[in-house]
């Protein structure tokens, strides 16, 4: 079994890359140039492949949103014909269903677009995403993880169209890469999760540019935890460990 | 010298296809269950790639958008390692800055997105993409095609947010591809431009869906036509035709 993870930042990636014993990969299976990073391992028998955006060369920036979660799992997918991608990161929550800093979330259900807005027929439908997730009912039963509905844009902000979309599926996490990568696993005939930690909440008093950097220390240890535990759950779950 | 080019629809690559003589690749250099199409030729001496997004599994639709687009450029820049690369498409043009149906314009300047909104320093700027295009100014006034500001986004409708970071750049022809193809392209150290055929009238009384296929069909003719002349002057003007 191999497992792909695919992550925006450095900082939501160093924790996991510790707790977890990966080795970066000097030479990664793709041109040169391309600012992706590989970090490679194994739990138990698992093979498990991380792969963290990099950053963008005119800034020094991690690169975050869809393009570039699309391209690191593009090129995960077609390297390394994982069974299940995890997209992890952090999100904003929304206090009115239970969210808080640091909480993490295993995705249920579908995973959404709430900033594609195409009105015809059919391409509507397509525009929204709504990914199946892998069932991972029994893991998460057993790890005691919370369970949340994963939503995601290309922004940061919170527009009206973008709140109503959101609403209309009653989401938990609002997040900048899942839904590009759980298209991409689909496409491969990967199976998909996402684990999200809360930086900001989205539905109180203060910017999410204010929270976001603030808090992220504290997501990211706690996204590192939870996701240590869940491969490890996963390789048992599936005699690997 | 060699160009890739990438387009979304199949009705919007069918006529380029057939007035380039380009052959389908029945098994391209990606994983067998990737939707993305080949289709390869030669202009004189020069070697042209296309690739199109193919469809959605689910709904037999083509896909659309950046996350698909990047996935194509993606793919293309890996197998092909291309000078450049075209994102060759139709868009909804501006009445106020001269759009009509069916007028074609080259990229100029730079390519935007208009619905990535991240308010912190730095990445703000980022997000806004910026992408230089290729000069291609002497391909350009040799062949007398209109010279356009392109901005993408994923939604076919316009939001507040998306029209005040159209304004800011004086877009004339707002699309949804562009700007992802546009990244992928400079992390391989690509060129990048490209030309967009105008089918609906983002400022003018029919909403986009009405006008859309509608004037599909004389849209991408007017493409195809002005694809297969600059293809042909960029050979020429690189010396391989």
């Amino acid at each position: 079994m191999r497992v792909l993870v695919v992550m925006a930042m450095h900082a939501e990636a160093e924790p996991v890359v510790r707790e977890l014993g990966l080795a970066p990969v000097s030479t990664p299976p793709w041109a040169a140039h391309v600012p992706m990073k590989l970090y490679q391992g194994r739990v138990g028998s698992m093979e498990l492949d991380l792969v963290v955006n990099g950053v963008d060369k005119q800034s020094g920036l991690d690169l975050i949103g869809t393009q570039a979660a699309t391209a690191s799992a593009m090129l995960g997918c077609e390297a390394f014909k994982p069974d299940l991608v995890v997209s992890a990161g952090t999100c904003g929550g929304f206090a009115k269903r239970g969210g808080e800093i640091g909480k993490v979330y295993l995705a249920e259900d579908r995973v959404w677009y709430h900033d594609r807005r195409v009105p015809i027929p059919g391409f509507d439908a397509m525009a929204r995403g709504g990914y199946m997730v892998a069932n991972l009912d029994n893991v998460a039963e057993t790890l005691g993880l919370a369970r949340g509905v994963v939503t995601t844009g290309d922004s940061l902000d919170l527009s009206a169209e973008d709140s109503e979309r959101i609403e209309a599926v009653g989401a938990h996490a609002k997040e900048m890469e899942a839904a590009a990568v759980a298209w991409v696993a689909g496409l491969f005939g990967a199976g998909f999760t996402a684990l999200k930690s809360v930086t900001d909440i989205v539905d109180g008093p203060h910017p999410p540019e204010e929270e976001f950097f603030e808090n992220l220390k504290h997501a990211t240890e706690q996204l590192a935890k939870e996701l240590v535990r869940l491969v490890h759950a996963i390789a048992e779950d599936a005699g690997l460990a």
